[in-house]
């Protein structure tokens, strides 16, 4: 590793670090610009109504406002991110006739200043025909349950099937066979960055959206498509994004009126959402409602399983497909399902509408299977790690029809989670109220199915070298916290032998960087961008090979190689020069035309999912308090393998932030819905685990290499949101003998289930 | 034409008119960046001086001063735009040991507003050594004259010869011969936005400037070289520019200080000079002594000519070479000399530098040649016109070693300019105070010899198309007011068979748009950049024929076209589709990449002076108030070749624009400079023609077609700017027997000369 790699596992600083500690890093709500407008949404008091009449006539005349507008003024353009199957796209920018939950967008005023238009949606008269509202999974699917949408009079929107081998006579040949049901619940991907969008119009029309977001390019064109605009008379930038974890990763309501509202007015229009509408009417992970059937042999050899989700989706579909499609996938993830067989059905209810948060169906379903691993386990007199290692896929099994796994080190983290946590030593001294439990993951780096329908490939980068020894990276990949522009900067550091300070980047901006990048979701970028860039960037390599070499007059035997700062044959050092001084000649014989390239990456015959998995097990030891019920974590281990590791501080980063999250979704938070109505809605009522709170904690990076990811790497840190619930819930079982199967764990579930 | 072109010839609105005429368009002043610095310059109140000593330390402490810097604060790196031989560049940013004009930068501040950094360089005391000055370039090249520069001890920096023919034979064989000398002044180029630039530097070091210039890429690089920076470090943008006129074209003080300051303080720093600074201190048009002796047959054929140039150059070089070395060739053009000989030199003196301006030592040179041209009619008892005529170069000729006149309307725009203005009439009918006279030009459409040194193609072009029938078009090239956004667009819309508004454009960003553009000069744009959009554009042709070929299985013997908005076999026009779809179906055939194509433009085997040569005559009628002297000018006629006209409405604001220079300079303005001291400092003290003094005019484009440029298009605009001098001069003597030999033609010498 030291030697084949320079920058490549190394704890490289992130890109926006300083930025950010300092406070120089612009957010879109940071930006100014001379005659900027403020938006403001008015929005549906009630979870399901019939629009009779909107007067805007009052709002209008306040002063200081300059534009209002409703669903009436707009070109009533239904858009989804699952543009493949425009049935699925079922969302106006703002309400056409009807509402379906608790702050749909009904109007829009742009004013002078917040206050203005604040005051000027309660001016606005909106006449309701209320209807009646369902607000479950069960009662949406009640044969007498009102629709949502016309085009599902059942309210399932879409559904999955995945089937191979056969699950009957599995259960047929198992010994031991199992059925639960399990409830999630919602909450909330709780960035720290509110959503905030900035229009400009320019003379010719054009619109320039600033826009916090995680898919500069699925913006662009729902925009486009929206406005009745063509793709590029928009420019989508990405500033600087304090977060998304999915749910920033579709056009948004804000972002069309920006737009509109710009276009309408010749002035610069910004929308920038509270805390309080983010907690309320903002995207949310899916609850559901899964049953799982699995049975065994003796021995602990799974033979079979039969999985059924209901996704709680919420009035619109928004990335819901998705995660219908994927929540099936991850129940057959981590172990060999010899029969499989999973439906999925995607619910309308009338309530804000959920859709991606990082692991995209992942925690729900694994949470479900872990769970009840576990729990099989113990009846089969088993300890749960080695039923695991039993199970384990390994590199080159093959879900049918579906995937491949090319690099796995799942068997090897499941030992190195039990050695670090003392795993055996801990199982067997049970003390009471102290516990011990485990719980894995697998997750895809990227998705292959092309629901956005791009016409464009996956991802693409632009690499400009130049004589001065520095190169300009230029890529639609969106950081949006995560590090990616660091990653990138360092996989093209590693092909062209160059420093970080060598490289400048510009990304995720439509109109200046190459056509095109799916966005910042399913943990895509490092893999897929970072292929794109690897693709460039060996294209620049092998017009300076045959540079250096016509220059050296060397043997085409020799290989070549880029490396601190030079190009030279690799067996002979002494002949190269610097890679500035190979730049210049390069472009000698060009006769002057620049060094450019462009590499892409598009994931072609790599099944239906991902082209590679990610894998990892996590261990977590607890306390609970038996008078409170109170649960507190003592530790967390982890063992996981995401391919050759870029940046291991990155990675730990987002173990930390995964660990962190994967505990609230364990114990703390919960988006509080009675009636179609977010009950918390601030970080007062809505619990995330603060600092203080966090227990420590100790990984290990299990590398494998993985042959589709540049370097070797894969996915890291958003799989890692999956298996803290199973984990914990599993400890909490070990300590108390209260067993969740429906998050979260609450000091009341506790206390009743010890009860018992 | 009509059938030929679609938007080529046509009048097509300029890209930035709504901007400019509602006042949306941004220049560099109008910026504001949060925490941004205001910078001011001290200069040297002494003409010529040793600095003994700087006191910062008062102004340091000043509240609200935040940077404070001298020469011995800088890297004291020289620059100069003559790149390719290093000892031309003579200039500091910062005076480092010596000021040698009145105006030379001495020291920078930057500081919380204006007011106070004003304050701040009061409060710098400098010690001085005075030293001697010249001011003329007699005084300079005194053998007494003190040097300005150690490298020059005579004070000529740089000296230019041209010689064919036998000069000294072809005057022993000519019948009459004359010699004269003439004396040209200083004039500002009083472009409406004065200087402005604005640096940022990112947390990376990285610096970002925003400035009023014609030549980001020569900013871009020098301003590398003077901070000790590694050039793509840099990134220069320019706004929108109110003109440059050759006097933007440099790296200026300003752009390094605000660039230095801003490195040094962290915070964003802007500089934006007075019109006094402008008008003392800025580039002008060089002063210039020539003397010119020309031999003629009997019959009026040319036989030889000998000329003889003092630039005064003023301190510096600035882009005196490059007005040296034209000067000698302007003196070459427009008739054939069968024996030629040049020396031109280049003469330091202690004043503001000379510079580029509007014509770049063609003005100045064509006064001197199309005066004497006059005179000797006038002797030889033939028609100035019709002596031109029988001289006038025609398309195939060639200037020995230096230039081949690749297309030529000369001869018909004198024959349109004399139908047009009445000539032979007016002439004939003499009546006192009323005159009539002729003056002619040739001009560079660029330039071929590459004083910069780039490694670059001289123009770059990006176009990128994309399915929804748009395209974008990058490019480096700098529209300052010329109109080259417009005229690259018509380009490309007239190559790809779109509108205008299917063309987003992005131009003059270094780090964004392609290597290089060496900037707006020289009137180089239009064939230049031209010609490499017109290279991309053909790129992308290509591939969508081939796709449409493919498409509808044609014969390869189809010519295939894009034309309103369609790509298609041009005898089978059905045989097509959409410009759109076309890009699709070629994306589907790259399997998904997107369509992009570079072009490039360098001139090759195209001489020492430019690839292709405008031509034009010019009359001006004027009534001379013998008992003032006034000349109050009647009306102008122009015919003028400027190739293919690409926008007819363009190439008559340059014309209006040329002669309301043309007339200043030969009537009006005057920077009066007295011991080195520029005493109008004001508009009111300044006087430029207003809209109310300009005369009528009466205009014809001789259109040919220029083989090397777009469309046939070369020169427009430029050349334009000098004519009116000498045919004012001529109306002036016709009118009065005034002759003038010593610009301005003003009323003092219009009644001395009429006195004689």
């Amino acid at each position: 590793m030291e030697d084949r790699y320079s920058i490549i596992g190394k704890d490289v600083p992130r890109n926006d670090a300083v930025a950010k500690a300092t406070g120089a890093a612009a957010y879109t709500d940071d930006m100014k610009l001379p005659g900027m407008l403020h938006g403001k949404l008015l929005r549906s008091p009630l979870p399901h109504a019939r629009i009779r009449r909107i007067d805007t006539s009052r709002a209008e005349r306040l002063p200081g406002v300059k534009c209002v507008i409703t669903g009436e003024d707009t070109p009533k353009v239904k858009y989804g991110n699952w543009r493949l199957f425009p049935t699925t796209q079922d969302e106006y920018p703002l309400a056409v006739d009807k509402v379906r939950f608790i702050g749909d967008e009904v109007a829009a005023v742009a004013a002078v200043d917040v206050d203005t238009a604040l005051e000027a949606l309660e001016l606005i008269r909106v006449e309701y025909e209320e209807l009646p509202a369902v607000f479950d999974v069960d009662a949406a699917l009640a044969k007498t349950a009102p629709a949502l949408h016309e085009a599902s009079p059942t309210n399932i929107s879409i559904d999955r099937k995945i089937s191979y081998g056969d699950v009957e006579r599995g259960f047929s040949a198992s010994d031991y066979v199992r059925e639960d049901t399990f409830t999630v619940h919602a909450v909330s991907p709780g960035y720290m960055e509110p959503c905030s969008s900035l229009a400009l119009c320019d003379l010719d029309g054009r619109i320039t959206l600033w826009t916090s977001t995680q898919t500069p390019y699925i913006v662009q064109c729902l925009l486009a498509s929206t406005l009745g605009m063509r793709e590029n008379d928009i420019r989508v930038i990405k500033p600087f994004v304090g977060g998304g974890f999915g749910g920033k990763m579709e056009l948004r309501p804000w972002e069309f009126c920006a737009a509109f509202m710009a276009r309408r007015t010749g002035r610069p229009v910004k929308f920038t959402l509270t805390r309080q509408e983010e907690l309320c009417y903002g995207r949310r992970r899916h609850p559901m409602k899964l049953w799982s059937k699995v049975g065994f042999k003796k021995d602990g050899t799974l033979v079979a399983k039969d999985l059924k989700i209901l996704l709680d989706g919420g009035a619109y579909n928004a990335m819901g497909p998705t995660a219908t499609f994927l929540c099936g996938n991850f129940g057959a993830m981590l172990y060999r399902y010899p029969n499989y067989r999973f439906l999925g059905e995607h619910v309308y209810t009338n309530k804000a509408p959920a859709s991606a948060m990082r692991g995209f169906g992942a925690p729900q379903s694994l949470f479900a299977a872990e769970t009840q691993m576990n729990m099989a386990a113990e009846e089969l007199g088993i300890d749960p790690i080695e039923l695991r290692i039993k199970n384990a896929m390994v590199t080159g099994d093959e879900i049918p029809g579906v995937a491949t796994i090319s690099s796995c080190g799942f068997i090897e983290s499941l030992q190195e989670a039990a050695k670090m946590s003392g795993w055996k030593r801990k199982r067997k001294n049970f003390k009471a109220g102290r516990g011990i439990g485990v719980g894995c993951y697998s997750f895809i780096s990227g998705g292959v199915f092309n629901w956005f329908n791009t016409q464009y490939p996956f991802s693409a980068a632009e690499v400009r070298a130049f004589a001065d020894g520095t190169v300009h990276l230029l890529t639609m990949a969106s950081d949006i916290g995560q590090g990616s522009d660091t990653v990138l900067k360092q996989i093209l550091a590693e092909e062209l032998g160059l420093g970080m300070e060598d490289i400048r980047i510009t990304s995720a901006d439509t109109a200046m960087t190459p056509q095109a990048d799916l966005g910042t979701w399913g943990s895509r970028v490092t893999l897929m961008g970072g292929g794109a860039v690897q693709n460039a960037a060996r294209k620049i390599k092998e017009e300076l090979f045959g540079t250096v070499s016509a220059r050296f007059d060397l043997n085409v035997i020799f290989e070549m190689e880029c490396r601190n700062g030079r190009v030279y044959a690799k067996g002979k050092p002494e002949r190269g020069m610097t890679f500035g001084e190979a730049v210049a000649l390069a472009q000698k014989a060009r006769r002057g035309e620049p060094l450019v390239a462009r590499g892409y990456y598009t994931p072609r015959d790599k099944g239906l999912v991902t082209p590679a998995f990610s894998f990892g097990a996590q261990v977590a030891e607890v306390e609970v308090d038996r008078e409170t019920g109170i649960v507190s974590v003592k530790k967390m281990w982890t063992a996981h393998d995401c391919g050759t590791v870029i940046n291991p501080m990155a990675v730990e980063g987002q173990l930390e932030g995964s660990i962190h999250m994967g505990l609230g979704y364990a114990l703390s938070e919960e988006l509080q819905v009675e009636n179609g109505r977010t009950m918390n809605n601030t970080f007062l009522d809505y619990k995330m685990f603060t600092a203080e709170d966090m227990p420590p904690g100790e990984s290990v990076c299990i590398e494998t290499y993985e042959p589709e990811g540049p370097m070797g790497a894969k996915e890291a840190g958003e799989g890692l949101a999956s298996p803290t619930a199973p984990a914990v819930a599993e400890a909490v079982y070990h300590a108390t003998g209260y067993r969740c199967k429906d998050l979260p764990i609450t000091p009341e579930k506790i206390l009743k289930g010890m009860k018992k």
